[in-house]
């Protein structure tokens, strides 16, 4: 397992992905729409920031709504995402994704239930 | 700047450690007591997790009180911290500390105000 990124739901991608460029040095490696989000990454040194956006979708619009701007996952890197799955249900963790789906860049992904993880929303992802 | 680390706020730092090393594969790297909190780091490929647990101090308590347990700030590793600080300034960004002051496992940090950050509690820390 590597560090992948750090999820931030923001209202405005745009604007935060411009002081994240000038402030830590992260340009921006990829953006797309997907799943009702406008997602941006920006590259770091060893991982990426992921803002998301609600566009059309409500995923991120309701946890806005709810929870404010701010860091909304953290995602891990594997090269056997159906083996880490497993090992988490052998752990007696919930998954919110029992099997890997399509994620953003074209990246396969899994997210667990941050009320087995401490609070922790942990997403899992196979590039 | 590179990730170094994630910072969680739990009120079971060795229950999280636990779950997380055989989740996550991420050993104990360190542990001490630091500012009123038990902190445990968790090594993975690429950065560490920080749990952060209430000892006999305010810091992470009020938070958990005020938010629950889950992500508490990222942490971003840099070679100048007054550098990066100078930046931030440069850029309108409010400041949490405004000078680097010693952090857990003998390193210097700054934490800027999440209120610039998109509600992000970003840490800057000098190995």
């Amino acid at each position: 397992m590597r560090f992948d990124h750090v999820g931030v739901a923001t209202r405005d991608a745009a604007d935060l992905a411009d002081l994240f460029e000038g402030l830590l040095h992260a340009p921006i490696a990829h953006e797309e729409t997907f799943d009702g989000m406008d997602v941006v990454f920006l590259e770091l040194d060893g991982g990426y920031f992921e803002l998301l956006e609600p566009d059309d979708g409500d995923a991120i619009a309701g946890y806005l709504d709810r929870e404010g701007p701010g860091i909304h996952h953290v995602a891990l890197a594997t090269d056997d995402l159906r083996g880490a799955l497993d090992r988490a249900r052998d752990l007696g963790v919930d998954l919110v994704d029992e099997e890997p789906r399509p994620g953003a860049w074209g990246h396969e992904v899994a997210f667990l239930h941050p009320r087995s993880t401490g609070g922790v929303l942990v997403e899992f992802v196979e590039h």
